[in-house]
């Protein structure tokens, strides 16, 4: 089987730099183009030297980048992504964005959060996914993805098995993230000896990922749900732990609830329902596409709390875009994403 | 102003050392006695360098550390406070305890969580002391203080001024230590490699402060109040922050809440209620007796959010135990623990 | 070709572990068996639940674990693999150290580091192999191979290229490890709150890596070279970096001994000398069998200054060994081992 | 006694903020302005929440800042001092310097080093201070200190009871620092993920301290000594550990060396020489103004090697300031710098 072309606008960003970094290693892709506006004309090892003799490309403008090249991912802010698109897409290429761009059905939430508008005939055609839940909606004709968020993700996971005997209402999300989260821009809340020993929500139930992180909800549960997020920086550097509470509809046993997760998630290779008694932890999915999950009754309260834990940068962001791609383009799902989490 | 002489035993824990680097520089006490039980006859600085020409004295048996003291601290596993507060009381001097024996009112609590039996009738007159909400509770007569726990204490002041405007139902605890809230005692969680860039929930709704936190919100709610706890681990030293997740009762703006807070701890020295816009961290009261405040109104689900920062070893320990000395012996509450944070 | 059957002695331990997570993914190699002494019965996945999924094969003795092997790694602390060797040669198996035992030709070295006699005439057949600098010492007869140990492969890969223009007096290496170094076991030392936001020497001029870095120096200078080796714990997870000082003995440019450093490792996979001005960081290496290796001059006290940098659990220990299977089999040597470093 | 009027000019820098903390519990200092180039207008408390409640002085510019202060500190970029200094001293106010401008004797050093010239006359006055070296400099007309950079300050301490048993020549520092060294400007060296779990040297054998190590040491040795410097970024927020390797020049035990540095330092509050056997790290000395010096032997290179320990920021910066500023105030050395280190 041939290998398929692929670029990446927006190399040197943390995402882009990790989806470079697992595309080096995919079977079925080669790397035909590499962009950056701040650093075109260099080496992405000058940048990356962790590179230094797996990828020694030089970095080009888009155009450059993105000419001929058979799927185009994008790892750029928001806002960026649209006309990007109609350039990708009418050259005949797939485009699966990692930004914000392509995530929200509905026009409204994308003004309110970003304070943009829609300008591409394209979002008729994008496609959410989050395989576990979405594949089935990318067809043979789909050339927009918009690759989810990581708290979105995280918490996606963590409740769609639960709908049937939870509500939909008093929903609280408690996440946590690592700094890598916020990119390789500068700023004095990443500079590491105000992070470092450091801990505290921020953008308390205002962060961007809410209208996401309802839009598949709403979907779950079959009704509009609106919910409360918070997120938190931890002082690591890879992996979100969401802690969701939800308040259960019905008498249920640990057991019981365990059983429905398992059955969930029976013949997904990302997802691993932990045993009953373990807790989901970032430590234990560290650079791989995997998502941990660790089910809690507080019968005291009649409270299901569980507990998933994904590597922002992968599962959060570029392994799922090549899962993504590897769905897009026909691959086994798990093509070149059969990482084993080190152990430290 | 004589001096008084404090002891502490079970000064080789982290929280016994912590006190004794307190009480060292507290101006109107004079550490009397040490105890250990594993490192009676060592210098406490061949235990901890740090404390190396600060303080060099002798670790010796309990007995001999309590003999004349006017106050003896302990800091113990919980079950060995009960005789040994028997025994300090009838020496005529007084108890305050940092374990777990004497903060719980109801000894079905204490059965339940603890599995041991009240055995003295000391327990009919503790006094369970976070001062902030208890310092009138002590009389001129208190001679056992039950010093609250670390995540106790900071749930408490996170949502006692919002008991007029919320509910005593479904209230959601998120709380993340750093870990010498685990001690001394070597465990594989606390291992170095085990928890360093790791993160996750462990005891989920069955942690043993659980009782704690629900006796202060039932006497703050002025009712019996049920609620979900869950504790994290976090990658730090020090800190504990909490996350409460309250459910309003009534349409009230962000800037009502903040003056009811405001007002509530207006005249405490070790509480500041921060700006609206800020979050709390536990950056920014480490190695102090402060309890940072944030709160943030969630107006799309009608939700209070309070964020509470405490250092888990002095306000959630070592701190307040110090604060109480000084209610129940006349000091003024702030002496010894005057201490600006560092600011990384 | 057939995959071979590899055993892990010892699979519990963080070297055993790291070996088993890297052989899983190794395309000639089929774990065979795993033993662990305090586990055994249990499945691995439970002592390490990131292998859940990957690897859920019991733990076993170690004589059900060896038993049809091809090649047997140990990894056990020292005196344990000279009867184990006996064993496992006798089967007709190959056998992969990864401990101190056949690291030393020297029976007087070993005697004197650590304590232990040599009670097997397989010390006469044993191969010391940094890759790098002793391949050709493994011949097809090879059936004991001593893994170096971490900070020596550090140390001479750092010193191999320089002999020819430095003394082999006054030689210095000041070297710094993470925490994975120091194994599972549980120590104070290794606590997470005594190693966070800690860092100091340990073992000064004593270590007992010593005489293995002695002794691949003074083959490499063709003469006994005594030296000065002090190891750091540093606050990390993984890697170790090592900044050995040397003599010049000649003037040179900076450019030149670059150039020296390029064309002796030209044809290696697995060292990156870096670019003139850069610094070697083990953030560049981590969770791969790579050396990054920065050359400095001195020019004010004629001092060649070389940094490398190494992850402890990959090219220094569990990578290594399986570099040295690989020549052992007679696959290529970075079979299973072209891991691209994270960039963070 | 009267307090004395202090102004901090650069007060928002790290080490700004750290002399404004310390001295804010200084019992004969009264902070009389604060400046700041960045923040002038607010209140340092929005900087540095930390400070709230503590300090919500208004930052002004300098001429504000310095008008009647009796003692100014300057914690600038290296450039900015010499004139401010004549201003300063004009006034009639004494200066302390925590920048480099004032720490050279030789203006030949400072011009090759920092690329500036000397333009003001004051530099014959200046005492560059280490205490423990240099208090007698210090006169009652002294009105200009340059105080020690952090590097030279722990380099100076470890070799000084050294000079009569140890060559001048072949010294080898080996220094590892904290973040907080590199302040609170943004880079990308000191952005979190960039340096969490990283480690690397930088500025080898290039760095600024360079000449003001050897203008010590010169001193001590009574020649002039040129030294190999290399310094390395830590992933810890402060402290630097120092590993000097020095030659020695006569046949002596360990514990001779023992002796000769606890009596040097035996009269010394902010010096601890350590028990033999133990080894000096950065965790025991955090947040004060002590420095642990631990002194080992390798005999078999006959090597003296000695370890020495400091807070950067504290006797690496703004506690030795303040301990000058006792000294030129004619105060206890001690006084406001009793601070006992936390244990973790």
């Amino acid at each position: 089987m041939k290998k398929i072309k692929v670029s990446i606008v927006g190399a040197t960003g943390y995402a882009g730099e990790e989806l470079l970094r697992l595309l080096l290693s995919h079977p079925m892709a080669e790397i035909h183009g590499i962009s950056s506006e701040s650093f075109a004309g260099k080496k992405i090892s000058e940048i990356y030297p962790s590179l230094a003799g797996f990828c020694d490309m030089l970095l080009t403008d888009i155009d450059t980048a993105i000419a001929d090249a058979d799927v185009v991912f994008a790892a750029l802010p928001h806002g960026l992504s649209q006309s990007l698109a109609d350039k990708v897409t009418s050259n005949g290429s797939k485009f699966i964005d990692l930004g914000a761009d392509f995530r929200l059905y509905d026009e409204e939430d994308y003004k309110q959060w970003y304070g943009l508008d829609y300008t591409t005939s394209l979002h008729e055609k994008q496609v959410y996914c989050i395989p576990e839940l979405h594949r089935e909606q990318i067809k043979s004709d789909t050339i927009v993805v918009g690759n989810p968020g990581c708290y979105p993700t995280s918490v996606a996971l963590a409740i769609a098995p639960a709908v049937s005997i939870t509500s939909s209402e008093n929903i609280i999300i408690d996440s946590k993230s690592g700094v890598t989260g916020a990119g390789r821009a500068l700023s004095l809340t990443t500079h590491y000896t105000e992070q470092n020993e450091a801990f505290g929500a921020y953008k308390v139930a205002e962060h961007r990922h809410t209208p996401e992180i309802e839009q598949t909800a709403s979907e779950l549960f079959g009704s509009k749900v609106t919910l409360t997020f918070v997120p938190h920086l931890l002082p690591v550097n890879r992996g979100i732990l969401t802690t969701a509470y939800l308040r259960l509809t019905k008498e249920i046993s640990v057991e019981e609830i365990h059983k429905i997760y398992s059955d969930y998630y029976k013949n997904e290779k990302f997802v691993r329902v932990m045993p009953l008694g373990s807790s989901a932890n970032i430590k234990t999915i560290k650079c791989t596409n995997l998502c941990d999950i660790s089910v809690h009754l507080d019968s005291r309260t009649n409270t299901l709390i569980v507990c998933s834990a994904i590597d922002n940068m992968v599962k959060g962001a570029a392994g799922q875009a090549i899962q993504n791609m590897n769905i897009v383009c026909g691959f086994a799902e798990e093509t070149g994403l059969t990482l084993i989490p080190p152990a430290f």
